[in-house]
């Protein structure tokens, strides 16, 4: 993994300081602009197609051109034909002369070279020194904007002074007529395969002036565009057109002076027939940039300014104490804003409108990664992006009826809403892509209380994926279970496997929503329901049967391992070979068969891992956790949407170093070009990540039913962390130091939420503080070894069995046994001594040997206790610090009584209601859960390795006693130097 | 289904008795004609691209051009190149004029027409008397032979006699550069997907007088096509020849007196650089030509009668009863031998030579459906064949790298030996390739005893290939089983599973075939051993991994349903609703999305079912039969491969109707044109499959490890079926009549088969016949109901029971326990009653009903016996007819010690040890086996209908007691009138 920075950390800015051929068309993906709408991709505007530079883009979201989709070999249900984001024809191209010189990077020398994007202006603007191959010093500057507020437009405002001596200038401004051919990869299949026509047909051009004007038409799509472009130059330039075969060209002279600053603005504006009249067309184009001209650069490039300012004031997010992931967040955060279509006809492409990766096609990225940054600062803009799923759920009805289901199925990716998928075992097959519609819908009605929404389109796409559930899946006669076969989870690794864990639980959720609004809607608004009802024929049967398949979904569980499987079939594969793998090899789907990494135990995607974090609910703590350890370890970093899921599911589960690395992964994503890819564009889900990374891993947000939690803590790097969030009609202020949160009511009267678990209301007027320094609350003890030796005892015992059994056994051999079950302790023996019994003689004489330990521990009283102990135990209780007790030993309760130590404790667990034994964290969590502690706030007391690796792994303060537990937070030779005072002396400090 | 025969059903023949435009295409592959190198179709010559008439075709088997690989989306490993069968330039046209008018049965009028394919003489002749627009009658008479002796050459001979009046002729014989542009279908996967570019590059053309010559050479694969023609005219004919753009043209002219037959004689020669040095393709190609004008037409067709009688001296299968059967069999057979390739360098396509179906690529097809009967046959051919494999193995084990495998991974598909298919989930996946190529050398070896071959090429191939399987599969920690996951089985509508029975049975069978001829060539020829070890790197660890994986292969069984699961996940799949899908929709392939098809449980082709045929000794005959019932309804007819595989186990399991109407749909699966597909060519493994219907189905060949075995039963239409099979140096003669079957050597001095499982030796000039009349040998009873009413003691038990627990029990509801276990009747009597009980108690007290029972039939004395059964038994002993108990009761054994019956009985079945009771027939087949007799001449006596329905099942003859039992053969009211003479008479004349 690279870890070079390209750029200058510098607040608000991107900053390129050098002009690096090579780094053009990354670059160029970098300093894109767009507003949703229109997108421009950053090459310069003195480079073009036949003289250098890099590969240019103007990009109308959602603008298409399709064509047959041919298949080496085909079968019923393949989409057949293919879509792509249309690579316009390049507006942006200005040519400079200098006494008929090119003005060009690639040749004379710079002298001084600057490219920024302003995140705070919203701009790119450009300062170049340069000295023409016959001598001529030339200032150029340039100055970019794709508006916010005039959606169709943009401008490049440049200016060209000649330093030191007079001379001719001319700008050469184009506006082509063809589209750039586009690049493509055939194979890699996260570039696009291109096309084979010329997807554009000219059907009307014209000049006026300095004004060009052209209509388009897609030849398979059928859609039009119109675009056109004006200028305005200062009054000393003559100026001329060209209406050449491929492009116009208006050419703009003048004899400059020396030292005199000359400019040029060049309008450009472009409209589409999916969200207008054609009819209309030209007229919209004309108006839009008539006005823009009359309107003014200046004042122009000054509205931008003030809308971003309003951008921000809403999404950004604080970050002190890192300046590279400051200035990484707030890119990400400002391409996404420039991405994100407005309007419902539109969606946010896998690369934004930074490039034409992934066929500038909409994935399910866009509701599970991208939407809610946009739910909790512009929700107007979430509502746009769900109201797009609705005016593309007729082609989701017509593809579930190909695919012989019911109800409607999303497309895997698409633009116009028909399936564009060409490899359907990571395509068709991610019929998780409804649910997760579903899961942005509830979490968008949720956080907003949009009740029109959810009436006017919701509910209607809720039910109609909802009906596809229960003709896709079947009940299984031979359990009654809800099962859903041959379908490819999130995992792009492992493909077409039955009952995909992360399916069937976000079914569940989509089922159990489904029913939720059906009767909230019953209640609320009984006619609109009425009439959901009739145009989705929802019947009381199909309710039913929704709540019998939620009931009743099956989900893969290994309970050996005790860790919820990916699929049914996940545990039974063999594990990657990751140390034999090299790293050269990496991302694997370039350099193995589907089938190699298919048949493996590998991920591209963390599955489980994510549904824990969307479906968090409904995993415990220690499920989390193990779930967690068993993936994370298998899960390649081949896809950019894994580090921020691992991310947060690793600030949730306390391990902050792992949270703050894949958190670096993501935020720096695209500014460092981790994947080397940046070039086909930015990865717009990545981007979402971090806004996720911050607000839900670090802030630890959690929002299930819309009710917002917060459990706050900060890479020890920080010292703050602050954003805002909407809810409802209120807004909150969220401000996070490494020692306490603030929460402030920035909008709206009064907002409820959890702070670490506990309800809190917040005032408008009235913030609340709440410290985040661990406070010492409860102390967990292991028994023996720790509260007393009963180890003495269980070493007695073996050595009674070993000498009536004649085996080899010693002191050497018991420190093995340590931590260790009865059982296992009795092979380790058995191993030593090389002898065998059958599996009924072992446990029998295990069970012997538990009886001549029973005898012994009769023998114990409080003088067993060990060395201060007694004291401890005592001024834990005069502090009201809480005490468990979290023994393996099923004799513990015996042991605890006979040492008058019963009373003392809050908290017993009872080892018989664990899964898992230690090194498994299980037990000191259902301690801490017991005592309502959060773990951050408790200590563990160890003597045995197993059990300190237990309290490090779940994140608890571990205090070891004796050599074996020498891996603890706090090391101690006895329990003789074991006191309070000490002990919160090490906490607060560690 | 259709069921109409296009062809009037005669010995030999294969007439075309009127010209249909429309039925053209598909009688050109049924009058193909070919020499295992050369084919060519039968369209007519006087038709041709620009003039009407069906798609023609040329063909050098294993002659290709190949074309990138286009995918939709592509990866790793996927292959690149395409490749195909290239239609050659048309070399056939014959064009004639009478007066200037154009020969064609598009105009003028047809008053008589006849082709024939003469299958023992192996050409196609016509004759059409033609009236010409303008008035002509006109006598045409054509004959077409592609050589057998002479690889490279074919002729037409064609006759023309004007029958009225005097009048010009003119014959323009051409011969084509460009080929004929293919018939592509993208929506078909199993048809071709064609061309781009122009295949063939002209490197040479000149004529000669009346011979052309051309050389071309194919624009990717680079390989070298040399071809001319000839011609033999009468001296009345002028001569001229024209060398056009596109193609020779050779005009003979001459002005016909009436009644006078003008003949002339076109000459065809093709070599190719596949076969033979480039740098001599001219001399090769004229040589060859001007040898076969020497010869003379005459002779040349001499020569082939010659040569095909001697052709259907070793491989005709005559059957007696069924012409149109004959018929299908005899053309199957002459199409394979006109296929299959003879010199190594290639092999049998799919479509043999007939047609361009499947792009002329080689499948499985070869090893499993069309091997044996050239190995039995022909096995020089059968030789040929696979050292065509062993010629391609350097592919085989690049691909295995490609694919991440060690050792050789065969492609699914192909031609050049490099991996063909496109679609990977029912392409690359079928891993099983391996394994069935490795069976075909088994077979071939076995039966041959060509240890040569073996050493030459077949042990490498078996080693490189058996590599593969180590790292493709896995031992799994958790049960030290051999796993082989991601693989498809030979079933195309289940893709990507874990564990496919079929791959896994197939890999165990390879793996100890490797074992054994390595430890073969160690004893018989360590030289060569070491030589090959060293080559293919076989070390001692890696024949003791084989050992180890062949041991300890996981075979998936389902012990609820006892039934063999098609992988690990079969049995977990909804089944297709077969009765909810209409006839239109089938194949379903054409109607239904892979993952739609994938997700139920559906087949395609019968995977578990195949398994137990080709390895049928690994199988109990009960096992073999659950599985055929089981996975039977679920096939359908999608595919040509399935027919005769079921076919074959519906012999084997006594269910001959069910056999019968398998085999007619693959013995006529051409001739009537079944799938509606023939116009793409004929279906070369369904032949082979025919061969395999009658020789190990009506036969009842087995030949596990070379020993041949019999078990022969004639369907009831036919009076006979006799062949011929050679084994190492012997010929064996098998002539099977409705009554016996005759062995006769016709070569070699003695052979050992079995017979009905018994082992008879064969002498020279000493046939064996062995009578086939079924002959009652056994008889095996139930015993409640048939021996002694026990069920009256059943009933009381149930009813002291009912009463104590205060049940509605009836001897209504006690009917309905006839043959059903104990625990079910409960239920039953609970269900009746609308009572429950938890499972415990359910168990008690039907142990409960078992003691009461217990205590009534301790009442049982010899009285009890049911009237006639004492004497019944006393006849069958007399007689020396075995006689076995198989009750389901487990107090049985007790039962006949009390009825004094005890040592009556030659075998009791111990119900303990059986999997499942009754109508399962394991009860009964365990009684036959037991007894060592053949369940054909056994009877079975039951009361029950499911123990009817289990010897039925099984193909018993069955004897039922009472009403509920009228499903039987025979039908009693009851035990009295059961004797052993009415017994002989019905059994006899069933």
């Amino acid at each position: 993994m690279k870890n070079k920075t390209f750029f200058p950390v510098e607040d608000w800015l991107i900053t390129e300081n050098e002009y690096i051929a090579e780094d053009m068309e990354r670059n160029a993906s970098l300093f894109f602009l767009g507003n949703g709408y229109l997108g421009i991709r950053g090459g310069l505007e003195e480079t073009g197609r036949d003289y250098g530079g890099a590969h240019k883009g103007t990009f109308i979201n959602g603008f298409y051109e399709s064509a047959p989709q041919i298949y080496a070999e085909s079968a019923y249900g393949f989409p057949d034909k293919k879509q792509m984001m249309l690579n316009l024809p390049d507006l942006t191209e200005i040519k400079i002369l200098i006494n008929d010189e090119l003005f060009s990077p690639e040749q004379g020398s710079i002298i001084e070279y600057k490219r920024q994007l302003l995140l705070k202006e919203g701009i790119v603007k450009r300062k170049v020194i340069w000295r023409s191959p016959d001598g001529q010093k030339v200032l150029f500057k340039s100055r970019r904007c794709v508006s916010f507020e005039k959606q169709h437009m943009a401008l490049i405002h440049v200016s060209v002074t000649l330093l030191e001596t007079a001379g001719n200038i001319k700008i050469i401004s184009s506006a082509y007529i063809d589209p750039d051919t586009r690049k493509t990869d055939k194979n890699d299949p996260r570039i696009g395969t291109g096309f084979k026509h010329k997807p554009l047909e000219c059907l009307r051009r014209e000049t006026e002036g300095t004004k060009a004007f052209v209509i388009q038409k897609t030849v398979n799509s059928g859609l039009y565009l119109g675009y056109g472009i004006a200028h305005s130059a200062g009054k000393s330039f003559s100026s001329q057109s060209l209406s050449l075969q491929d492009r116009f060209e208006f050419v703009f002279d003048t004899d400059a002076q020396s030292g005199c600053e000359y400019s040029f603005t060049k309008y450009i504006c472009c409209h589409s027939s999916i969200e207008g009249d054609v009819a209309r067309i030209r007229s919209r184009v004309m108006d839009d940039i008539e006005k823009s001209v009359a309107f003014g650069a200046e004042n122009f490039l000054e509205e931008q300014k003030r809308h971003v300012a309003e951008f921000w004031r809403s999404a950004d997010i604080f970050i002190e104490g890192d300046n590279s992931l400051q200035q990484g967040i707030r890119f990400n955060l400002f391409s996404l804003y420039q991405s994100a279509g407005r309007d419902g006809l539109r969606n946010i492409a896998a690369k934004g409108l930074s490039g034409e990766g992934y066929e500038g096609h909409y994935f399910w990225d866009t509701e599970i990664y991208v939407l809610p940054f946009f739910i909790y600062t512009m929700p107007e803009i979430a509502s746009n992006l769900l109201e797009y799923r609705y005016n593309i759920l007729d082609c989701a009805r017509e593809r579930a009826s190909v695919m012989n289901e019911a109800g409607a199925l999303y497309p895997w990716r698409t633009i116009n809403g028909e399936e564009a998928s060409a490899y359907f075992p990571a395509g068709t097959a991610q019929y998780h892509i409804n649910a997760d519609i579903a899961y942005g819908i509830q979490k968008y009605v949720n956080a907003t209380e949009d009740f029109e929404f959810l009436k006017q389109y919701g509910a209607e796409i809720i039910f109609e994926t909802a009906k596809l559930w229960l003709s896709l899946g079947f009940f299984d006669e031979k359990d009654g279970l809800f099962k859903i076969n041959d379908v490819t989870g999130p995992d792009e690794y492992t493909a077409i496997v039955n009952n995909n864990l992360f399916t069937n639980l976000m079914v569940k959720n989509h089922l159990e929503y489904a029913l939720q609004i059906a009767d909230e809607l019953q209640q609320k608004s009984p006619a609109d329901f009425e009439g959901i009802k009739k145009k989705v024929n929802l019947t009381t049967e199909t309710l039913r049967l929704w709540r019998q398949a939620a009931e009743h979904i099956f989900i893969p569980y290994d309970s050996n391992l005790s860790v919820h499987s990916q699929d049914d079939s996940f545990m039974q594969k063999e594990k990657w070979d990751f140390d034999g793998t090299d790293k050269s090899l990496y991302p694997l789907l370039l350099h193995f068969h589907p089938l190699v990494i298919y048949r493996h135990q590998v991920l591209k995607q963390p599955d489980v891992v994510l549904s824990n974090f969307l479906l968090g609910k409904r995993f415990s703590l220690v499920q989390k956790l193990r779930n967690y350890l068993y993936y994370n370890p298998l899960t390649t970093g081949d896809s950019s949407l894994s580090p921020c899921i691992q991310g947060i599911m690793a600030a949730e589960l306390g391990r902050e170093e792992d949270a703050y690395e894949y958190f670096n992964k993501t935020a720096r994503m695209d500014l460092d070009d981790i994947n080397s890819n940046v070039s086909d564009g930015v990865h717009i889900a990545a981007m979402g990540g971090t806004w996720l990374s911050l607000v839900y891993g670090f802030a630890g947000l959690r929002d299930y039913d819309g009710k917002l939690s917060f459990t706050p803590k900060l890479p020890k790097k920080w010292s703050r962390l602050a954003f805002q969030l909407k809810r409802g009609k209120c807004a909150l202020s969220v401000d996070i130091s490494s020692v306490e949160v603030r929460y402030t009511l920035t909008e709206g009267d009064a907002l409820c939420i959890c702070h670490e678990g506990e309800e809190v209301c917040i005032q408008q007027g009235n913030p609340l503080t709440f410290s985040l320094k661990p406070v010492l609350k409860a102390v967990i003890f292991d028994l023996d070894g720790v509260v007393t030796d009963t180890a003495e005892y269980h070493y007695l015992a073996w050595q009674r069995l070993s000498d009536e059994l004649g085996l080899d056994f010693s002191r050497e051999i018991n420190e093995k046994l340590r931590g260790v079950g009865r059982l296992e302790s009795f092979e380790i023996i058995l191993d030593h001594a090389g002898k065998t019994f059958t599996a009924e003689e072992k446990q029998r004489l295990a069970n012997l040997k538990n009886e001549y330990y029973k005898e012994f521990i009769g023998r114990i009283t409080p003088e067993d206790i060990l060395p201060g102990i007694a004291d401890f135990i005592k001024e834990l209780q005069s502090a009201g610090i809480k005490i468990a007790l979290a023994s393996a030993s099923r004799n513990a309760l015996e042991v605890i009584e006979r040492l008058n130590l019963k009373d003392s404790f809050d908290v017993i667990v009872n080892p018989a209601s664990l899964e898992k034994g230690k090194p498994d964290p299980e037990i000191f969590i259902t301690a801490a859960e017991s005592l309502n502690e959060n773990i951050r706030n408790c200590a563990g007391i160890e003597d045995a390795a197993s059990g300190i690796t237990a309290l490090n792994t779940a994140g608890f303060y571990s205090v070891g006693i004796g050599p074996a537990a020498s891996d603890a937070d706090w090391s101690l030779e006895s329990t003789t130097s074991l006191t309070l005072d000490r002990l919160i002396e090490k906490f607060s400090s560690r």
